[in-house]
C-alpha cells in the first residue's frame, strides 16, 4: 500500500470514489483516461477497461477490476454501499446514475489535493528538473531564437524543439508567445501575428519532467522600448519581489497576492494586474493552493507555487514575470535561474 | 447571431447554460478556460474572465459579460430564472452552487454535441487539410525515420517534428508508438523501450488543423514477422474493410462495429479486440458518434469517425488500423491515402 492511499485513509470520514485521473495517478501511478479508485479501510479497488487493464495490475496492496467502457455505469450496477465522492469533479449526471443505482453518495473536495499540495522530496526532485531544464531553454531561446520578423508561433515551436533537446519529457502545456498588443491578453495562444521591433513579448511556458511540472513566465524586449514600457516592466518586477518575499509556511494566499498586488495598485499601472498572483503546481499545472484575491488557502512547507503579476495595457501590450518556488518554514527556495532583468531579443 | 447558435435555439425547450468550453468554441469561436455561454430564445450571454474578455468581445449577436475568476460562483449570484444544464460535463458541486443562487436547473445532456457530430463544410474542409498532413507525415515517418535501436519516445518526437513541417497547428494527441509487448496495450503512450527488428509497432497519431484534428493509426514491422503476426494484420485489415463498408447514413454505430468484430471474433484471435471499432471526430478527439457494442447511435450523412479495429495479444504484440471517414448517406468518404499494406521500416 503507498503511504499516499494511507494518508488519505487518515483522512476519511467513509470510502472515497476517487475519479480524478490525476488523483488516481497520484495515489497507485497508475496513468489512463478511464478509471476509478475506492478507497475503504481495508481495501482499496482500482476499477478500469480493457484497454488500461494490463497497465493497472501490479500495483502493490491494490485490487484490479475490469470494467465495461462506460466505467460509471458499471460501478452503478455492480457497487454498493455509502461513498463519499469528488463533488468538483464528477459531473452531476455522473453521480446521479451511481445514486440511482442505490449507491449513498456523500459529496466531498479537495481531500486528495490536500495531500497533493505538499510535496514529498520525491516530487521536487522532479520539480527542480523542471526548473533546471526550463532554465536552460530560456537561456538558448533568448540567444539562438530569432523573434523579429516572425510569426509567434514559429517561436512557440523552437521553444517545444529546445524543450526536447534539453530533455523534457514533453512540455506541460502550450506555450504563450504574447507579442505587443497580443501580451495584454494574458492567456492568448502563440499565433500568426508577426513580431515587430521595439516590442514586449511574454513567454509563458513550462516542461513536464516525470509527471511534474515547470511554469516560467518572462517578458522580453525586441529593441529598444519606450518609457512607459520599461517603467511597466520595472513595476512587474518590484511587485514580483515583493511576491516572493512575503511567502512563508503559515501565510494566507490572499495576503501574499496583496503584497504583490500592492506594489501595481501603488504605481501609474493601477487597475491593470487582473488575474490571481500565481497557483500551485505539481501533476497539474493548476493546482491547491492559490495566491489570489479569492483564496481560502493557507501556505504550507512543501507548497510548490508560481509568482507571476503581470500588467495589461489592452491592444497595446502586456507584462509578467514568473518564478515557481517551493514554500518553506521561513520562506521560499527558488529554484529559477534564468534573469529577471530585461532581456532584448533579435 | 451564428447560425450554429440558431440551431441550438430551435432545439431547446427551457435557456441552456453551456459550460463545456468545446462547445462554448464550436457556438460563438471563442476559445478559453474559464467561460460559459447562456443561450436563450432572444438573448445570448457569454460569460468570461478578465484574463480572456478582450478576445471575446466583438462575437456577433452575443453579449459579453466579464465575471469574477470564480466563474460559477459569480453565476450563481448574478443569475436567476430556469435553465438547462450540460449535465455530463458540470460538476456535481457548480450545479449545486448554482442551485443554491436560486436557479432552477433542468439537466441536460448532448444537445450541443449533436449539432457538432454533423460537419458543415468549413469543418469538412479542415477535416481533409489535418487528413493530407497526417498523410505527408506517414510517408516521411515510414522513409525517413529509423525506428530499429530507438526508445518509442524518440520516434514520437519525429512524429512532432514532421506535423510541424508539414504544416499542422499542433499534434491532436499526444502519440502513441507502442513497439512489441507495449503493443499489447491499447492505450500505452511513446515510453522508453528500445524498438527492436522483428517487430511490430502500432503508431497512433493525429494532426490539429484550424480546431480540427485527424486520429490515424498504422502498425508498421521492424523487419520479418512471425506467421502469426502476419495472420493477425491480414485479420485487423480484414476487419477493417468490414467495418468500412458497413457505414452508411442510418446503420447504428452498434451494428458497424459488429461487421468489423464479427471477422476477428470469426478468426484465430478470437477475444482480443476489446474496444469499440471507433468514435466521432471534430473539435474533440473523442465525440458523437460511437462505433461500439454500447452505443446509442445512429449515423448520419456528415459525421466522421473513425474505424480502428485491433488485435491484442497481451505481452507479446498489438495490431491496430484506423483511418478518418466521412459518413454519406450511400457509404463513406474516406481522405486517408496512406497505404495499409503492412509497411517494414528500419
Amino acid at each position: 500500500m503507498s503511504s499516499r492511499i494511507e494518508r488519505l485513509q487518515e483522512l476519511l470520514e467513509e470510502p472515497l470514489l476517487v475519479t480524478n485521473l490525476v488523483n488516481v495517478l497520484y495515489l497507485t501511478g497508475f496513468d489512463s483516461s478511464n478509471a476509478a479508485l475506492l478507497v475503504e479501510p481495508d481495501r482499496v479497488r482500482l476499477f478500469t477497461d480493457f484497454r488500461y487493464i494490463e497497465a493497472a495490475r501490479g500495483i502493490e496492496g491494490v485490487e484490479t477490476v475490469q470494467t465495461a467502457r462506460s466505467l460509471l455505469g458499471w460501478l452503478s450496477a455492480n457497487l454498493s454501499g455509502r461513498f463519499g465522492f469528488e463533488a468538483n469533479v464528477l459531473p452531476w449526471s455522473f453521480a446521479e446514475q451511481l445514486r440511482e443505482g442505490g449507491i449513498e453518495l456523500v459529496p466531498r473536495q479537495g481531500l486528495v489535493e490536500e495531500l497533493r499540495a505538499v510535496k514529498d522530496d520525491g516530487e521536487l526532485e522532479k520539480f527542480r528538473r523542471a526548473c533546471a531544464i526550463t532554465d536552460r531553454m530560456f537561456e538558448r531561446l533568448a540567444s539562438e531564437v530569432p523573434f523579429v520578423g516572425r510569426p509567434e508561433r514559429d517561436v512557440a515551436w523552437d521553444i517545444a524543439r529546445l524543450f526536447h533537446e534539453e530533455g523534457a519529457d514533453e512540455p506541460a502545456f502550450e506555450s504563450i508567445v504574447g507579442s505587443g498588443p497580443t501580451g495584454a491578453r494574458p492567456h492568448a495562444r502563440a499565433g500568426d501575428r508577426i513580431i515587430g521591433s521595439g516590442e514586449l513579448v511574454v513567454i509563458d511556458t513550462g516542461a513536464n519532467v516525470g509527471g511534474y511540472v515547470s511554469d516560467y513566465t518572462r517578458t522580453f524586449a525586441t529593441g529598444e522600448l519606450d518609457g512607459e514600457m520599461r517603467e511597466a516592466y520595472d513595476v512587474v518586477l518590484a511587485a514580483q519581489q515583493a511576491g516572493l518575499d512575503a511567502i512563508r509556511a503559515g501565510e494566507s494566499g490572499v495576503d501574499v497576492d496583496a503584497a504583490a498586488r500592492g506594489v501595481v495598485e501603488a504605481s501609474a499601472f493601477a487597475g491593470t494586474f487582473g488575474h490571481g498572483l500565481g497557483h500551485g503546481l505539481g501533476l497539474d499545472v493548476h493546482e491547491a493552493p492559490r495566491l489570489s484575491t479569492e483564496s481560502s488557502d493557507i501556505l504550507a512547507a512543501g507548497n510548490v507555487v508560481t509568482v507571476e503579476p503581470g500588467v495589461y495595457l489592452e491592444g497595446r501590450f502586456g507584462i509578467r514575470i514568473e518564478d515557481d518556488v517551493v514554500v518553506t518554514e521561513n520562506g521560499i527556495e527558488n529554484p529559477v535561474r534564468f534573469t529577471k532583468e530585461l532581456v532584448s531579443v533579435a
